[in-house]
């Protein structure tokens, strides 16, 4: 294990049964299993779930996308259509806090493990659901992934520039971003059942969620009257100058550094006149206000390239940063994988994975008395069936033996049952 | 209020003072708010929150802006500067179970507030601070608001054209995504601490957050070896088609459908041929395969763009998702803000302020037990100023009026004193 990171015992002991897939319900998941909760995956015994299967022609291979969303969680391979699978994640759900899934729309009440279900046999479950759209949307039986939820939540209305047609961000915001509103959700329902053992049924909406971080755009539009646009690396709608990215030396994709003076803090735009050897700008009257600035834009823009063309990133932002404007370098994913800070400080770990090569992935990066919470890999597929067996429904090896022979779950590896 | 909202009670009890300003902070402590817990803002007498200031000119208006962060909050003015300022927070610090903040690094020690101070006076408190960049980061003293983050956390990298400079996904992502991080974490806290009373410090940086946004940039990196970049409103690095945008009537500036099919369920293809009435392509061998189509990408995107172009984005996300294919219009921010959709599920709820006109807001889009958590307008300036020392800390409204009197807190207003 690698930099600061420590095993976080926050959630410990909260159980939770987790049908999710792909990324919008396992980053939830997997959140709270950072935190400290047993997250138990129930899934199909012949591929798992389908986030395994991503890459084409490499069945047998979990991707890093696997691995990233599923660090710290317990694999359980269960054959849900037939009657014993089903009769057995039922008697899990009995032990649970948690059910957790984001599958097709009506396709986890075709299973029988609707809410009302669920409830009946554990009337204090929180019941947690992830959608593409929201109960009672006029598209609630649509499908959706990520940049479905991206385009109707006006995220890609208000992303790319002005000139062009619209941008997906190249995060998934849909999926870890909609993961993330439950996340919070979910905790909090834990907070309260944890004094009155009450549940409750906590969904979302991908394309609800997508709202709640467009709030920016909500409230320019309130002010100016009209819809937001876009305005590429700038703030569309808000009347600053200088904010925005400045070519920087040697001129590749991502060779621009951020430069942004606060209205409110008169002092960003004489700072960063000094640093550029611009004194003599200070007390000119063209500039002497955020408003007279914005209103020469262009020039603004000007004096800055001027610098800034002959400087790196780095250099820019380290000058920049430290004299007290806010700046940074647009850096890139190999530039912040190989950035060793953040191996240092615990906010990537290296995931040791008994069949993947060692590979430093972001942990969770909020710090807990100085550390991160402890990445462990991602599990293979049925890897805990024996210990989930055993612990939650004291499960005997030849009853667990018994069920694997009949194909109710998958293989049961014996070493690791014997742990 | 409108539509389907409930008072949630999940955080009940549950104390915060919220020395937070702007957004990263904020929309973390709003997050509490909205699950019941009671968040008292700790403001500047003078001028409060710099996030009710940032009209230029307008200085006497809370801007929309204000309204969207700081929802179901309730505000006490107290000069932090004054001896008995500082000793009257210190007493409700004691009587509280989290404090945050996000002032720019160094603030709040410089006020006698940070960590071990507060630690001191209340061993179990939840101490949580959000900051551009992480403890022990190269940049640590760095100023930072939310494009520097999604600039040196990558996410400019991977969001505009190919061929063009990074843009910024015009979504708050370097606040709001950096707050709900902290969310999860601080309800996790929570959670122990119900249990064993014990506290603990909780700190992210911006930067960091960032990363655990760009899971799919990092996996995409990892598989191809290269940097991930950017690909205007298709994913990076992942080779589906179609995946993508295809203009629709009337050919405005998001007259555009987002049309996916998966690579996992080959049905995708078929459906959409049949929805186009191009049936006859479905057993061309040219496009069997996801590989055939995504070699024949050019061609499966005119096929589809021949289509969409004589539908709006309405229709075709109607013909389309109803067929089974994932699918959506991508709508801006009048669309959906004038969607009555949204109003009657309670996932936006209108605002009743009383300076204010009514407005629409988002509001948390989780819904438990199939309703959203109320909206309560932001507080004005000072407005809990009795309330707060009355209930937490027993105060007399002579005593209230006498600090007031010496300037020690803001204006009382005498008939919400006698709440």
């Amino acid at each position: 294990m690698s930099g600061k990171s420590v095993e976080v015992k926050f959630l410990e002991g909260v159980r939770i049964v987790d049908f999710t897939q792909f990324e919008a319900g396992p980053s939830c998941t997997e959140a709270l299993a950072w935190l400290g909760a047993e997250v138990v995956k129930i899934e199909n015994p012949k591929v798992g779930d389908p986030g395994r299967r991503i890459i084409p022609g490499k069945p047998e291979t979990d991707p890093y996308y696997f691995h990233m969303f599923n660090a710290n969680k317990k694999s359980l391979t269960v054959d849900l259509k037939s009657p014993k699978g089903l009769a057995l994640v039922k008697e899990l759900l009995k032990k649970a806090d948690v059910c957790m899934e984001n599958m097709a729309p009506g396709t986890i009440d075709r299973l029988g493990l609707g809410y009302e279900a669920v409830k009946a046999l554990n009337p204090g479950i929180i019941y947690a659901q992830v959608k593409g759209f929201g109960a009672a949307s006029p598209f609630e039986k649509y499908l959706a992934f990520d940049m479905i939820a991206q385009a109707t939540g006006g995220v890609m209305s208000v992303t790319g520039d002005a000139d062009r047609p619209p941008a997906k961000p190249g995060i998934a915001l849909g999926d870890t971003g909609t993961g993330m509103l439950m996340a919070i959700t979910l905790i909090g329902a834990l907070y309260k059942k944890r004094a009155t053992g009450e549940g409750c049924r906590l969904q979302v909406g991908m394309q609800d969620a997508m709202l709640h971080y467009m709030r920016i755009g909500f409230s320019s539009q309130a002010r100016t009257g009209k819809v937001t646009g876009r305005n590429g690396a700038k703030m569309a709608g808000i009347n600053i100058a200088p904010s925005g990215i400045y070519p920087c030396k040697p001129g590749g994709p991502n060779d621009y550094v951020y430069v942004f003076c606060s209205r409110a803090n008169p002092e960003h735009w004489t700072r960063l006149l000094k640093v550029m050897g611009r004194e003599d700008l200070i007390d000119d009257p063209r500039y002497a206000t955020p408003q007279l600035r914005f209103e020469r834009t262009a020039e603004v823009e000007e004096i800055i390239r001027a610098w800034t063309q002959h400087h790196t990133k780095h250099e820019a932002m380290k000058l920049i940063g430290e004299a007290g404007v806010p700046a940074g370098a647009v850096l890139d994913t190999m530039e912040l994988q190989n950035d060793a800070s953040f191996e240092e400080r615990g906010i990537m770990q290296v995931m040791h994975h008994p069949k993947h090569g060692p590979y430093k992935m972001p942990a969770w990066p909020v710090q807990i008395d100085g550390a991160s919470p402890r990445v462990k890999p991602s599990p293979m597929l049925g890897e805990h069936n024996a210990q989930v067996l055993e612990t939650w429904l004291s499960m005997t090896p030849a009853s667990i033996a018994a069920l694997q022979g009949e194909g109710v779950i998958g293989q049961v590896d014996v070493p690791k049952a014997a742990e």
